[in-house]
């Protein structure tokens, strides 16, 4: 059995379990919403199915409940934001209106958050700042999940990138938002649990070699997208998110499941650049003829467009949530 | 036969060449060093071979001669140069000391560079960051030879990513410097030449269809590395190096081989990171960390270290030269 559910009704329930965990009224909201957006684009893994590992984590202590994000500008154009090991979505916010300002004043600009947690859908933060007009390219890190080419042991997580492009009205035109891994670990892990085999070139086990045992593959490593340079997007990603920013690295943060290891200490980095600073006004038109470009032959798809897609549908529709998750979030 | 040339005799020839096509000494000199760099590292399509194209390039207009690069700084992390249709070299050096300086002062600056052509081994400009101390990311694009996928007609070019990171004295400690294709393209250009078939998995005919007939792909389009995701990539790049800088997209550019079509009107964005600002000391002891846990493995090596290994060794040797190549240069 199922309940039919409304966006708000979603981010209610999220936000109610979340302060029921711990979570500051503001924090809770942060969180909340960003589970309203993931299940709006269709991204069920990061909606409802995260609130329990969220609260989980708030009870374990791997997320503080009483973190204090603090923002510091060491340099005009960067603003440093340590989450003090709460969640990332409040660290952001908390940076986010000196990050905007700062893209603004000094063409491009960058925001570095440490000590953080995963920031759920990375293409939403890189949309939120098309929302601003700005052009956003973001930057998270995970727990190690993939060697290096030729190599056995996890180095890098599925350290995803997102680029958003604003449209002129406050939105987004193009968002590309992507893993470095062949497959996301979701789907491993969904195999895992069914007893099904994975499809050959997802994943290689503990001793490099390529498997198609879920299992198997959950002890060795993903394979990356496009091999040695799926690995070094990942390693550009890794350098941005968790160097720069002064997080833990990939190889040393605790799981991002599970109760144990206490806190991830992962980071962000994300970077605006203001679309008339450097090629006056053509920035428009370019994204205009670039997207037609690739919309105009059949066939082909801009990034982003089954999540436009679904965004549509679902703001109409609502979601569907299993009883068995429901009680899971609520207790009852 | 060949000739043995140390890599300063490769300068010198170059130099003298450009000069005698109409570069002045300032233009000659930059590009000249660019192609002693690349044969340095062994990256020998980017070397010699490329100085009888540049040399055309001049007498036929693809490359003016007399073009002098015009450096603004709209913001104060925003070096912008329109190259004027010269070479991308000289426009680069023209803006390299503001930017430079801009990320030290920001912590984070960009340059972006407009109406200028191919500017060599995009590694290169991000390692000469790394030489100033600071991370660098690369980024520029080329004639459309890469389909969406789903489509058939190329959009965006092979559009490298390049990411430098600094050693502390003065160096790279590590350089990623990699094409959203899955091979090079001038190895499908030489198998054509050679009469010789291609790899499964390199290229699609003008229908969208697989091949393994080099021409066919000549006038199809290339795969990318990793399907989507390597599209992903390759579209980020062309929206940062052409789209924000104000330069011509790679639907639009004109080859850069051949003497049809004028200028290409390309374009380079560069990204300049000063790493003591975000996550304070920690930086270069993070990447010691980084680097331990991909070279500790057996079978696992750092990106960019053939072309290390390269360098150690021409740097010692020189290089060989053979004579049909050596009387296009010097026309003797």
């Amino acid at each position: 059995m199922a309940s039919h559910l409304t966006l708000t009704e979603v981010e209610t329930i999220a936000r109610d379990r979340l302060l029921a965990a711990g979570a500051t009224p503001a924090v809770a909201a942060s969180v909340a919403r960003s589970t309203r957006l993931a299940e709006r684009d269709g991204l069920r893994s990061h909606g409802l199915l995260y609130v329990p590992i969220y609260a989980e984590h708030l009870e374990c202590g791997k997320v503080m409940a009483n973190a204090v994000p603090e923002v510091v500008m060491p340099r005009p154009a960067a603003v440093c934001v340590d989450a003090s090991n709460g969640f990332a979505h409040p660290a952001i916010d908390a940076g986010w209106s000196a990050f905007v300002d700062a893209t603004g004043t000094c063409g491009i600009a960058a925001m570095g958050i440490r000590r953080s947690y995963n920031c759920g859908i990375l293409g939403h933060h890189a949309e939120r700042l098309a929302e601003d007009g700005l052009v956003g390219l973001c930057f998270t890190h995970a727990p190690a999940s993939i060697a290096p080419t030729g190599g056995r042991r996890p180095v890098i997580g599925t350290n995803p990138f997102a680029l958003a492009v604003p449209d002129g009205q406050g939105g987004a035109r193009l968002v590309i938002d992507q893993s470095a891994s062949a497959i996301a670990k979701s789907e491993i892990l969904l195999r895992s649990r069914e007893g099904r085999q994975i499809e050959p070139g997802w994943a290689l086990d503990a001793e490099g070699e390529p498997t198609t045992d879920a299992d198997a593959a959950l002890a060795g490593s993903m394979v990356p997208a496009g091999g040695q340079k799926g690995f070094g997007t990942g390693l550009m990603v890794e350098i941005f998110a968790a160097a720069l920013t002064g997080a833990n690295l990939s190889v040393e943060a605790s799981p991002f499941s599970g109760k144990k290891g206490g806190p991830p200490g992962t980071g962000q980095f994300f970077i605006g650049v203001d679309p008339s600073t450097f090629g006056g006004a053509t920035f428009g038109g370019a994204i205009d003829r670039l997207v037609e470009a690739i919309e105009g032959q059949e066939g082909a798809r801009l990034p982003g467009q089954r999540r436009k897609d679904n965004r549509a549908r679902i703001e109409a529709e609502g979601v569907e949530v299993d009883d068995a998750l429901m009680a899971r979030i609520t207790g009852v």
